[in-house]
């Protein structure tokens, strides 16, 4: 028993196999086509604030959901948890939620310096696009978690890892050509 | 003049015009493939310690760097800066600097929790991929800017802005087919 066990906190476990990785890699012309295309369309991503209402099939979220669940993470911990709602009543809730939090933002806690910065943007605190948008995925930074025992897990580096996680995401949606909304877990509380 | 430009911080400028967004979307079974295709190669991705020598053409370098730099930003104000080394010199130094840090975090800074839950990883401190690689980039996120009159410009949420460019970073690296190598700017200092 280590000093961390001690402490209630989970061990790691001992030994896994090692696997041999192997993988293609196209020839320099290809490459080269391929992160020029890549730029291009990633290029064209923009954080708009009008959502379409238009419906996306639940496949094509789950898909861009476990692309970001393949980012790297701290010690392998994977400390994030992502959530898709769609009933109305619920996304309303969380407006609410994130309109509060905003507000807050705008009015004390983030300053005058912070609200000048914004004004070029033109964002304001009414988000009425959560209300419109089909879908919600709502990202979750777990700071801990728990083993199969019921141990604590620490999540080294959870925020970095979420986020990019939140870039891979972005990367997928863009790729499938689904617009991304604007990322406000960020006003939510972590699980 | 407001408070924060009395402080000696840049005030922002205030009109910008606004362009209207358009976008293609591709029919569903379109999206479903491509969300699936893109889902597939990002899970072929690992963060390997073994790297080849093998050289990369500087413009997929600058191509994924120019993709990464797509990425949103607090208030759009891309707070990162991608350093790419080729000179085998200062890789070497870089790889000091970074298995000096690294060899802290195993015998003090993390604690021995960490030091157990990497043992299954069988990462070490030595980091000889560092040498052997044929390109570098360093990642360093800015704190804060300066405007064009030299005026300080807040990052507003640095940190996570920085990790979701190292999201896309990584997807574009995979999506060209080039090995991405560990994320080792967290053990730098800033910019």
């Amino acid at each position: 028993m280590n000093e961390a066990d001690a402490d209630g906190w989970q061990v790691s476990e001992e030994e896994v196999d090692h696997i041999p990785f192997s993988h293609t890699r196209y020839p320099e012309k290809e490459m080269l086509k391929r992160s020029q295309e890549f730029y291009e369309l990633l290029n064209k991503r923009r954080s708009v604030r009008f959502i379409s209402n238009e419906q996306v099939p639940m496949e094509v979220i789950d898909n861009v959901i476990k692309a970001a669940g393949t980012a790297p993470s701290g010690a392998h911990t994977e400390p994030w948890t992502f959530v898709v709602v769609k009933d109305p009543d619920v996304k309303h809730k969380i407006r609410e939620i994130v309109e509060e939090e905003e507000e807050i933002n705008y009015l004390k806690r983030m300053g005058p310096q912070w609200v000048s910065d914004l004004k070029k943007l033109r964002t304001k605190w009414i988000k009425e696009y959560l209300d419109t948008a089909p879908v919600l995925i709502l990202i979750f930074k777990r700071v801990h978690g728990f083993a199969a025992n019921g141990k604590k897990k620490i999540h080294y580096y959870n925020e970095i890892s979420v986020s990019i996680a939140c870039g891979i995401l972005l990367a997928a949606l863009q790729m499938t050509k689904t617009v991304p909304k604007e990322l406000a877990s960020i006003y939510l509380p972590t699980l």
